[in-house]
């Protein structure tokens, strides 16, 4: 069992630092919510009194935090760099989706210092983090990526190896906008269909079997009724929220600046998730942006 | 087994009506090109000298024309309108992909003299219509499909009653914008995963299994070596053209002008097609949009 | 002074043929609302029976009519096409903004027949109709267009020769499809600056000034306050409903699709303007569109 | 007369820096590249050894530098950072196009320390800059503007004060946003007009008269032989490349995601940038676009 250094404990962060503990690792868990440090610690974690406390003498220091510039900072370039502490022989998991150049550059600089820093943000929402099926893509060499994959298949079920450094960031940021397109589209189709008078539930079937076919017919339906236990069953509570859909667009616009890669698509999604956060729905599930879409 | 009339023996419709004779059903088959014809009587078809005679006496007849207009002609307001031929007992079957409104439009003027038309587009391409795997979207009561599904059956696999006069076009309109937007948007995720070092193959793996899971992903992957047997693999060749997503794609702009449902997600789909035609594409699979993306 | 047939007598077509009248002309006028016919006729013009009455013995006959279909039914098609009544002498000037294809369709019946049929339609609003002052982009040979020009000076102040038969709209549908991209990348724009807390009326006077200057921005301001006298200091009120160019966009996507011509511009317009539509704004001013754009 | 500190003697800071010269002022000229430096010394400027060097004792210093983290690494967080030796009675004017949150990140860096640093980011190309008429727009106190004023009125024609720190970044980005939008739109409007065979001149002044003028149709028509001494009747060399509209819309992209702005028009535009400079367009003149529309 190994000694896991776990910096952020926040609604995905902490249920994967649990799924450690519950897996028998030594955890040192990490928080600037003495709440969130609370929840781990009740099921067996260790309360760390620091992010250094966390990390020293760990065998891996797994980190899940809001953005990039938070990231470079704890470990690189803020007043007391993570990468003094953490021993060579130690594996830095960064779990946050950030952007992809940031990725590639924290790691360059914990290599040039002897160190390994690999980038696996995730997927699969809280509901994932909490019952372990994550998916993780990951950007790391082979053998960064066997020395993770035990600790990855803790916290969830389909481990990706995307690349190398910072492929991770670039396949989420890829996914996670192609995601964007097809919810959109969708949501477009059923309420053009239903706006002729189609039945939503019967125009979902034909186009799931047809070549409109796509992760949202199937499992994430953004119609309330036509499917059960899916937020637009739900008012569009829980699930994934557009501001993090938003924030993600970001990401992604970000990428395809960078890479000069042309983003129509991408860009056009991004817009009507703007548009549908403008009016204060920042909160509900991203599903919910067919409400953009309708009659008032 | 049944006496069919069938008009338009073109690349879809000459192996529909193949398999209608392949099933001992008594097709009298018509087409302006005699060379289709041809091919139709070679498989023990008979050859029609006119429309007129394709209809007069027949249980059935299906029709397969290139737009709304020659539907509309045909059957309705041209010289020597079929529907003063056909059988009050006879079920008339319009396979053709027109806009929404003809279709509602003629059906209702059949109704009015006592005839029976419904519209039944279809899926699937050239291979699906010779193997008998189409999909049929079809507009009708209950009635009229239950007595269409038997000859459906012949000529394809899944067939969906969308709903009443209409529905099987506006179904299909709705599917195939959101194919267009499916294909679209994994063209260009996939071309920013490879600007930025990803392995196609690799990224579409991890799609596939992730939220970015879709119909493209699944069977039609747009990068050239990623599946075999597919258009992309073999120079963008055959499958289902450029041209013909872009007229599907002006009838889904004419559903939504008619209907007023914003589509804002086809519209970027539709430009992108409409750039790629441009550029002296129309003739290749549709999949092939992804060379719009890519650097030249 | 010439005897002018005018069909069509709405807000635009009324104040249009009084005009006329103002001008000394025999103004036979009709309308299917009588009331719209009083009016004309309390300023001095006569009522026609019919429209074939109005047309009978016409120099000019002018058409002001919502819709391609009607224009095409009441001269050509229709069960008394006007097409039988008017002398080979006369020449008919549509105003009505329909879709090019029609026009040119129902001109190129009339040049069968003997008879001169122009496009000629208008923009300029129910004020530019009142004063005299509206433009006209004309479909003619030039021929017709000396022919035409002194009843239109009556009636505007811009006289565009577009080009032949079917120029007039086409030239309207670029004109209108421009002008929905640079009101709402005006809008978006002052959006932007505003919610990075830049003055409206600051940013507009530095932009008008350079590269971004537009008629938007030169006399028709969308945010309140900045301008007096534009329907956005008062309410969206009066103006140029979003119902209207919801309904030139879609002519300009019929004549893109007919043309295959690349529209993503004109296609987002078009977007933004369907989805500020649905949420009941159809009868506001189209500068109401950066309402859309605006957090609530 | 000013001692004047002048980083960055590129194609725009070079001739900026020698009007600055010929008004008389003693400008201390620094630039990596030593040929852009003797062209300064050539015109009568002084060569300074450094940066430092530069801006030693300087009244004002104009720097002019490619993007936001050479700013910030030059005054604020580099190595030997400027502000260690800038007077404090001095006058810092970074006419650098960066992103908004820099510039204010950094000028409120300076007045922590006692300095005073404003944007005033410019447009009126490499022309503008040699004949001393470019635009500036400015993001400063009421003070620190008037203290600006005379240095810039001798580089530019159009001064404006845009409002508080960043406002000057904030107003160009919005402002070749809308350039971008205009561009585009004229250009898909023109190319369907040509499509249906319209005269792109005809149509020019039609529109430039209608509710559809704007700048592009004043000045910079983007079809070749409409317009003389514009790029686009020069093979689009010179002018306004494709990479810098590239650039700037990526600043406006940064922007909108930072303030949450919806921008579907300008999204577009990028999008459509994106795809002409794919192609191996980066370097011609951004209304080079309108090649993206054409058939070919």
């Amino acid at each position: 069992m190994a000694t896991i250094g776990f910096i952020g404990l926040g609604n995905m962060g902490g249920p994967m630092a649990i799924n450690l503990v519950k897996a028998g690792h030594n955890v040192k868990a990490f928080d600037l919510s003495q709440a969130a440090m609370d929840t781990v610690v009740a099921e067996g974690g260790n309360a760390a009194a620091s992010a250094a406390d966390a990390v020293t003498g760990a065998d891996f220091v797994v980190s899940m935090l809001p953005a990039g510039k938070h990231v470079q900072g704890l470990f690189q370039t803020g007043d007391a760099p993570l990468f003094d502490l953490i021993s060579k022989d130690a594996l830095i998991i960064d779990s946050s989706t950030i952007d992809a150049a940031t990725a590639q550059s924290v790691s360059a600089a914990a290599a040039e210092r002897g160190l390994s820093f690999i980038d696996a943000p995730v997927s699969g929402g809280v509901g994932g983090a909490v019952a372990g099926t994550l998916a993780f893509m990951v950007g790391a060499t082979d053998e960064q990526f066997a020395k993770a994959k035990p600790i990855l298949d803790v916290m969830g079920k389909n481990i990706f190896h995307a690349g190398q450094s910072g492929a991770g960031q670039i396949a989420k940021a890829c996914n996670n906008m192609l995601l964007s397109i097809l919810m959109t589209g969708t949501c477009e189709a059923l309420n053009m269909g239903m706006k002729n008078g189609l039945d939503p539930a019967v125009l979902s079937e034909i186009m799931k079997q047809s070549s409109g076919g796509n992760w949202a017919l199937n499992v994430y339906n953004p119609v309330p009724g036509v499917m059960e236990g899916v937020p637009s069953s739900n008012d569009y509570q829980g699930g994934f929220q557009v501001d993090l859909m938003y924030k993600d667009l970001g990401l992604a616009m970000d990428l395809s600046q960078q890479s000069a890669s042309s983003v129509p698509m991408g860009s056009a999604a991004r817009s009507l998730f703007s548009l549908h956060k403008a009016k204060g729905n920042g909160g509900l599930d991203f599903s919910s942006v067919i409400k953009l879409y309708q009659d008032q």
